[in-house]
């Protein structure tokens, strides 16, 4: 059964005092026409957004997507979502959701061209079966980024933090990996380091540290990835952010994509090298990931 | 009065071999939803687009823009546009403006996700009001776009010659410029040479010699740079695709930014340091670039 859900949101001031915004949502057919050819989003690619894993219709750590949905907007010059309002959408799209698991979705969009105000909306659907690839792995290639580590102090207009809507590099990059014979790709930055995947953030272990790359701006700081690192921690790992040379990426001990919906993919190799697969690792981190979380 | 336009059009393969596709167009309200919440467009920037000036419904240079729109799509793996069929969706908008100067736009879509098609629309709307622009021209800032010279050929994945929907960066270079006191802004690659402006071409003079940046898939080929160049070469002057050090800037002649609507505005400034400004020049400049040009 297939039940997809899309709700309009007209988005409130930060400062809206309310604390109830039934009003200001509209339930919509998500397979009906529900935007106009002005809007931003689909001109420019102009706004941000967030995929949040829903477990039997639990929304997964809404709070790290909704500070990461206030981050990016604020990088865009977006106006500052109200949060309670976003909170309340997600609470919505969640309870119309299915059993298993479900994807919700949060746009923030510049608005409708020469229009007063952002648009917004937030849309449910039945996430892909992953179970696959969570058990089996991917293999990735190393792509490059374009950039060097340096590049988003000194050049913030490329929004390199910001989850915005303007993701057709990063499906090229998808592209890419597979016209080379992978499942997915990790970015490399142009000076050597070691950056995320187009739809993941990169997690390496290293005998009982797990690491993954510090952020510096120039990637997304993943909510997946700190959820998991809390976990590990409170398991007696220990993990670190560090700079990571792409040159070590071979030596790694394993390594993992990990994202909201696939949630921990365990890397089975890197440009054609294998990596060691721990199997009933992976297993426990998916299991983790596959509980309720706030 | 504002005469606006929309019309989706149904993509037709390549080789489709009608001649007539009125069949595939369907006029709608710009102003009322046409898209649905699963656009890749909106969902991604997942598509390429064009904008063409329109002069007393003449639209300039479709050909050059047809051309880039399909080189665009090959750079994104997306389906050849049908050429025929753009040009009769072309003129259908065309056909709809009002009298003066307008714009028609092109957007090609990946699709609705999961869904069989990319999805394609033309629109048409007036243009803003540039008289003023191209008289007394723009104050522009450098501003590096991240990348070095060689980064294309190396990273195809970037799509830094595709005219793309992920547009954000280029709206956020102009918020950048703004808030340094600037009209506009000129990227620098990162190995310090002259690339375009987020949404214009650059075109440098030098005596009796007009540079513009070789494309080297670094930039977009401008149609209406090329449309102007074409145009100065029949008047005498040499014309010529360099790579040009960022460095040299200061040194020109004079300098504009061309693109289809706004067509050409004088640079009066780079950085703080004035630029001298041959407002003859320039008239003429824009007398051949609002005249009917194939």
């Amino acid at each position: 059964m297939t039940r997809r859900f899309a709700l309009m949101i007209e988005p409130a001031a930060s400062d809206d005092p309310r604390t109830d915004f039934a009003t200001t949502f509209t339930e919509v057919d998500p397979s009906a026409p529900a935007l106009t050819v002005g809007e931003l989003s689909t001109q420019r690619g102009d706004g941000v957004f967030e995929s949040i894993g829903v477990i039997d219709r639990h929304a997964q750590e809404v709070a790290a997507h909704l500070d990461r949905l206030a981050h990016s907007a604020r990088l865009c010059d977006l106006p500052a979502p109200h949060l309670a309002q976003w909170r309340q959408a997600i609470a919505r799209a969640a309870a119309a959701c299915g059993p298993g698991e479900s994807i919700v979705k949060l746009v923030l969009s510049r608005g409708v061209e020469h229009g007063p105000a952002p648009t917004a909306w937030v849309t449910a659907a039945p996430a892909a079966d992953f179970t696959a690839v969570r058990a089996e792995g991917v293999r990735v290639v190393t792509l490059d980024r374009g950039y060097d580590l340096d590049t988003p102090a000194r050049a913030p207009w490329l929004l390199l933090g910001a989850k915005t809507l303007s993701y057709a590099v990063n499906m090229a990059a998808l592209r890419a990996a597979r016209q080379r014979g992978a499942d997915d790709a990790i970015f490399v930055s142009s000076d050597g380091f070691v950056l995320e995947a187009p739809t993941a953030s990169v997690i390496l272990r290293r005998g009982d540290t797990f690491v993954t790359p510090a952020a510096q701006g120039a990637i997304l700081q993943g909510t997946t990835q700190q959820s998991l690192f809390e976990h590990l921690e409170s398991q007696g790992f220990t993990t670190a952010y560090e700079t990571i040379p792409a040159s070590t990426l071979p030596a790694v001990d394993a390594a993992w994509l990990v994202s909201s919906l696939r949630l921990a993919a365990p890397v089975t190799a890197v440009d054609g090298a294998a990596l060691t697969h721990d199997r009933a690792l992976t297993t426990a981190m998916n299991a983790y990931l596959l509980s309720p979380r706030d």
